[in-house]
């Protein structure tokens, strides 16, 4: 596995900066056979496409995909899947300020100190345009496992949870948060939109819910199922917490209180609790598969900042230009595909190990 | 990357059951040069060892470790290093009622669904003891990277959380808990002793910190230092949630309180704060690395459960046999190691292609 | 390692088909600060390119490749490189027999026992066109060692060898068919216009030597460079034999006639005989690196071949369509891109290990 | 895939010097379910033992395997399989020149050179004695495809090649020499005589077929079968040359002599002849996959042979101690073995793909 190369059997490697000619993946490894054409990538870009809503940048990016290879007359062949997506309203011109002064929060600084020196505009490789590649590649990755359903949405944005009680799945793509808490959904439009207007930027936490994954996929220890949805998910920029069913809260519990009873059931045991996220020694157990991510603020604020110029002097940095102020809502499409392109690919190793 | 392999330079292998004949690693892609004994493993062995108080298992196993191949007149060679620990004190007889039926929260359902059958005998290759394994590679990490200082403590028992302020380094070896403050240790053997004679258990939360850490390891997105710990933190039997510096804490933050300034230092930048735990953008900052597991705590219990057997049935288990009250104390030298080997890996990684 | 991903550090993907919109590859590790653009490439497409003499394909494709990532005011910033090409000159018209009945020594059968169906247009992904992905790649790899000098050339034709004694490097690029000895080149111009005017074609050796790798690079055993460099060579479509040094002559030597004496030298020793290429134990040992590669002769022939319908029945084919001759000549730019990416993928693990 | 591991699904990793303790493979990603046990093992073992005729090395080794991991009740569990062979009869006081100077056409000087040091008893890891771990592995992954049948044999020694038309495969095991040839086995028998004798060594080629590889097994390009088995091949000790069906002979021939002409037969498709060695395209056509091997003459020989010390100045060296006068010979169950383990993988990565 190489720096930009994710997954065992079925792979995609990712490429691109936010203010380079285009972006994309090449997916390796694909099932040939499946019937897959630009109509089925686009809606999942599309979702997480810019400047939808005034809660997120406004850069205008159509994110048009391209398939370049591996697909005839409407199938995957089993040949290498290549997606392209085209950067067309790059404004290099936001970014002078950047390549001057190390932003906090951002790689600028520890790009530097790895490799010398950095492609400045618009975060470069470490944009979160990067991700338009991911959901493009899970789109594949969903094609691939057509019985896994996979739903994530927003669970809390600046420490304001949505209410369990109030969970209504139809809400998620109701509002422009992925809310699945209507009230939430309206006090986020106030809290997020504050921000917004102040330059400020707000955490978010993202779930995700992933059924229909059939018990024994996933592996002992190194390659337990956890451990690679957890790489998966920190690997999405921003994100600094990855928990699996009930995660931390578990740490708190007694052994009692977190037991997973099992019962007989029509098609393999029934589970009385779910504590475990679906995920039991590292192995799919039949019932869904819980994640939860947490995302940090964005780092681009309009407040100065204390920081170091390139050059090594005491300056202060404010961020202009286009941002999410709350990057964690269009993480959720990402978060999804990740979930997929982890199942896509446990799915085939799975049967590669266990026919 | 296979199954029981971590790492993409320094990479290791584990193998073994609980109660096979041994349990070892390979290591491959060390260095040459590095000196190294049995007496380097030993130690970081023995923290780890079970049966040391009576607040872990019972089983007695005096994890003697063999360097069989790799070394020549006291340091590495450069070819693979290939350590063995046999497995002495294995009572199978303890293990029969696990044989006829699935132990809630345990993997032996999956197992099952997996491979269709299972090495029932102390939970086989998902027992913790595959984790000396893992500790004993770790050391060999370790003395790869001699300037980095990897220190980990438990920092939480069944809710139960230690002071911050009263965080004091001397006590973590100076308790059966790893525990940096004193009243928290004292409150937690009374705890631990609790659920110890009800057969019950407690999850965990540990922290870990490495410092001397240069800028510049790691790698933007797929390989991220944050996803590389996230894995190998999340593949450790029963962690359930890993956090990179402030974690699900930051996603309720805004971006000013989330903010790391910077000032001009000695030796590269000086950083007010450490939110990000030390790696932005998935590169070090050079700032300490921390990162936190949530351990889940051990399935084992003696309270009966609700489970099926073997054959599908209805049934319940209580486990008996040894275990460890809260696994997560003795997961302290395993997240260490886990940490320890991805260092010497990032440390190579950066080394081939940053010079 | 993925189906389409060659390398270990410095990894190169592929994409593409004959007669696809575009192929290309995406270079993931490469160093960061190496001098890189457009210009630097080309030179190298432009030595494979097809149509450049009647001994070569009649497809006209101008292989221009596009950097759309990875480079930055001209530099490599550590990020993956995606390069791409064009297609320009396909016809699909040439290939509706290909459809219809499976050409023999050709993939046509084999990818419809391994995908269930095919691309059937001018080869698909096997098409030789793929090559012109590596040569680019190559190119890149050559720049991250500018001490290695890389020079192929073709050693036989149909069995008729150049004279070793008339070899003259200046004449390599002299011919049309990278001949080093012109006397061989003035009777393979009649030999290979024969073939194709024939509508036949011939089998090729070409050779390569790499002069200026340091002692060390490589490994024992499983990547001994020996292995690194018989993988990469024997993946180049039409290959099926190669050789390292003396290879298969070797075999049939004693002790004393394969012997490569050393004696002290300026630089590290002197090797009074190099029948090991360059290579023992599967390190480099400082002397040229040499390999040889058995090219068949291309499979496209006017003469009827038996051969079975897809649908079963016995039927013939004769392959219309441009073709090369002998593919092996244009296989002398692909071979020395192989041997690029496997040395420039070497020095970064023999850095990464070895420091 | 790391220096000390081969494979993509089904691995192997092997560990050990040639005077270590022990030396061993870990074999992760077998299926579950495979009946196996130290007796399907030790055979394969029992055939490329040394000491076994005057012909071979005369250190005494049983090389008895054993299993520690991964076989549960005679069945390989899913997990990975440790398996570890003693050694018992190394001689070290042999050595001592070795030491002091490099060993022409040895690894010694490549080993100093890469590593700084070097383990110099009995070629440490770069002995013939590793082989013995590929052979225990490539035991396992016969058992993984039982309807494989792979064969090798000593095609030529020193040059002396059997005679095709005299192929009898119930003489392989018939001699000391793998040889089908009762006639060449006669001949080679006072050919190696003398050789051994004399303090010489001979070169060989080794020939290998397997059949029962059904149609489809392999992928285009980097994952190409010839080039899988090209890294397998050549990754022995002292191979220096690789081919594929025909090899460098089909380089010498026209189109036309080289065409696979196919017939509709009973199961798939009946080739006329078999030039490609069973391999179109990178994938197996269903014909017997042929792959032929040259072993170099053992370096070691008692004629002295100028060098150079390690310190620099110039020597000569004379090897004594025990050698194989011929290490082709031995090489017969390992190029087996190395065939079973690529097609094992290659079958498991053909179900993960293509179901």
């Amino acid at each position: 596995m190489s720096f930009n190369t994710f997954g065992r059997v079925f792979r995609f490697t990712t490429w691109g900066e936010s203010h380079g000619p285009a972006l994309g993946a090449v997916i390796d490894g694909c099932p040939p056979g499946v019937v897959l054409g630009e109509a089925d990538i686009q809606p999942w870009l599309d979702k997480r496409r810019p400047g939808t809503s005034r809660f997120t940048t406004q850069r205008r990016e159509p994110d048009q995909v391209r398939i370049l290879s591996g697909v005839f007359e409407g199938r995957t062949t089993g040949t290498p899947i290549s997606l392209m997506i085209e950067n067309v309203d790059q404004r290099s011109k936001d970014y002078s300020e950047v390549a001057r002064a190390y932003r906090p929060g951002h790689a600028d600084y520890a790009y530097d100190a790895k490799y010398g020196f950095r492609d400045y505009r618009g975060g470069g490789r470490s944009s979160a345009r990067e991700t338009a590649a991911r959901v493009a590649a899970g789109a594949v990755a969903r094609a691939v496992i057509p019985g896994v359903r996979i739903r994530a949405w927003v669970e809390a944005i600046g420490g304001d949870a949505i209410d369990p009680a109030a969970f209504d799945d139809a809400q998620i793509d109701a509002n422009p948060f992925f809310c699945p808490d209507a009230a939430a959904a309206a006090r986020w439009e106030e809290k997020v939109d504050a921000a917004r207007k102040a330059g400020s930027s707000l955490g978010a936490v993202i779930a995700c819910e992933a059924t229909g994954v059939p018990a024994g996929w996933g592996a002992p220890l190194y390659a337990k199922l956890d451990s690679e949805l957890a790489a998966a998910i920190m690997s999405i920029n921003a994100v600094k917490g990855v928990e699996i069913g009930d995660g931390f809260a578990a740490a708190a519990l007694s052994g009692e209180e977190n037991a997973d009873p099992m019962r007989p059931g029509d098609n393999g045991p029934t589970f009385l609790a779910n504590h475990a996220g679906g995920i039991a020694g590292g192995i799919a157990t039949g019932q869904p598969i819980r994640v939860r991510a947490a995302f940090k603020p964005t780092s681009s604020i309009l407040t100065p900042v204390p920081t170091i110029a390139s050059t090594g002097e005491a300056t202060e940095i404010a961020t202009r230009g286009r941002h999410d102020p709350c990057v964690g809502i269009r993480g959720v499409p990402v978060v999804e595909a990740m979930v997929a392109l982890v199942l896509a690919d446990q799915s085939m190793l799975h049967r590669a190990q266990c026919g």
